[in-house]
């Protein structure tokens, strides 16, 4: 998969090492378990790359900079490209300062924030990433989509235990679970979407020309509400309807913005003795009295690295539609699918 | 109320500047409509103050500096006084770098959030204040507590418009409001608590013997765990069950730990500009199309402000409760309550 993806890349212009992060960032998407983020986001990349949407091979340049902080112009490249550059730009500062914030922008579709996390967790440090998308959720009392279903992730190192790796959407549920059940005619559990008049609905379509509702009601407005002041308004990317859609627009660039956090934990306490606290910290969790019906507790993380393990065995099934979907990326591109994938 | 509750304060050994801030905090809350965290909290400070377990003039020290990063001990100080001391030091240096983290140990109750956050606004500095506090929510799937409400608050600087103040515990709601219908004995809305064996209830008395829910579920759980990791784990304060209680433990000391990240706009942007980009995104928000039955959209901290101009033009109501308890903190103080109470 990841050779299929990154010979796709290459084909729409981009340089081996820029095919290699995309394809990097997706394959490790789905072998955590997040396919909504993994090779199925392939296609929509090439058709845009071959619009001329988005800019192969970015100059990645930091237009402002202080002692702890940095603002990088993404020149509109591929997101994990541009994010995965900012974010070592800020690991090679971080040491200096003990803490950094990033800001990015003119960017295009950020990925999965666990990507970014993972990596600044390797070099034992904490990070937050997060990022804007195109609005789909309206603000708390609104109709109207302003606000994206804007990620949220961080990352802290552990010692025995695998790093805590958290990544979340600041919706309820991807707007993706929507488009599937509208497409097989299903409902949707109450709680997900709002119409477009605000009411409630299980009407897959109806939600699709409504709102998807944030996670934790007027809360997760907010949170999403920070997510695009710092990606957006602070680093001058897009915010709110100015951040395009990646489907939907194809008339411009998508100038997504992104911002991450990084600390130093040297800088409060030896590393060892930080993820020695971190250990204990999970020890105890899971030891919690658990649910009646609940075989085991987690952290976030730990799920997704199962999954990662099991399928670093086993290999990743994709269903029939993705493998519809990659046979015509490799025909657009004239890459041979066959040869890795066994439908199932 | 804020010279009855400093005169109070420094008649449990507190100087003046010092109860000032405590009194500060307590009198803003109420003024913002936030009564939970208002003076009501009078009465529990002065008993831990008589009783030795909080330090009433701490020495707050910098253990820890780098360009970027600061970590404090509150020498067991009043969370207020360790905390504005804590974030102005923060504010003194975020000019030099653009950007500081700031880890709090060895502090007691947080008060709220807004509190600190509204301080660096009015500096034109972008912050993130949360603090952990003692366990009340279960990890994801279990029935013991293990983390707090922990909250969470940011400021951003606007224009035109009131600075943007969000500030939220990560429960559902504060554990105040089950206690309060435990005792009058009213129901609870489904959501907003499990019973001991992790079964959601409707039961308020069940409810405190089992434990509060996070917000927006599992998400809300690894938001709340983050802020123990960065205010508890990180600083050397305590964490999960080491944060002792603020109403039920008096043998020990509560070793809460807070956590600021402070940022200079200016770093990325002119600051009238960024103020710019804000008010136009609050005016874009407020121009949403409304759900039917919704008479205007809010940005967070919108509605707490309007509470305040009200107040600060017709007073603070207080409940009879309230009142009793204030009068009982001054008979313990030998301050008189009547020169500014009028019952309702």
């Amino acid at each position: 998969m990841r050779s299929f993806s990154e010979e796709c890349l290459e084909a729409c212009g981009m340089l081996r090492e820029n095919a290699r992060v995309v394809s990097d960032s997706l394959v490790k998407a789905n072998l955590r378990g997040v396919d909504s983020h993994g090779v199925t986001r392939l296609g929509i990349y090439v058709k845009r790359l071959k619009m001329g949407l988005v800019n192969p091979n970015p100059e990645v340049r930091v237009v402002q900079e202080s002692p702890a902080t940095l603002l990088v112009d993404g020149d509109n490249g591929p997101g994990q490209v541009v994010g995965l550059r900012a974010l070592e730009l800020g690991l090679e500062k971080v040491r200096r300062g003990g803490g950094v914030s990033v800001g990015v922008k003119h960017s295009n579709h950020f990925g999965t924030g666990a990507y970014y996390v993972q990596r600044a967790v390797e070099a034992d440090v904490i990070s937050f990433a997060y990022s804007n998308a195109p609005p789909s959720m309206a603000p708390w009392g609104g109709v109207e989509p302003y606000v994206g279903t804007n990620p949220y992730a961080y990352g802290v190192p552990a010692g025995r235990h695998e790093p805590i790796i958290f990544d979340m959407a600041t919706s309820v549920v991807a707007r993706g679970k929507i488009i599937l059940a509208a497409k097989k005619g299903e409902l949707i559990p109450e709680g997900w979407a709002i119409d477009k008049e605000g009411r409630p609905t299980t009407d897959a379509q109806a939600a699709l020309e409504g709102c998807v509702l944030p996670f934790g009601g007027p809360k997760g407005y907010a949170i999403s509400l920070m997510i695009d002041i710092m990606s957006g308004v602070l680093t001058g990317a897009g915010f709110g309807p100015r951040v395009r859609n990646l489907y939907e627009d194809f008339e411009d660039s998508q100038n997504v913005g992104a911002f991450f956090h990084l600390l130093d934990v040297e800088r409060f306490m030896p590393v060892e003795e930080f993820k020695g606290r971190i250990d204990r910290m999970i020890d105890e969790i899971k030891a919690v009295r658990r649910a009646r019906g609940v075989e085991e507790i987690f952290v976030p993380g730990e799920i997704e690295h199962r999954i990662e393990q099991q399928r670093l065995a086993s290999g990743i099934p994709l269903g029939a539609e993705t493998v519809a979907e990659l046979r015509e990326v490799g025909l657009l591109c004239g890459v041979e699918l066959e040869d890795f994938v066994h439908e199932s």
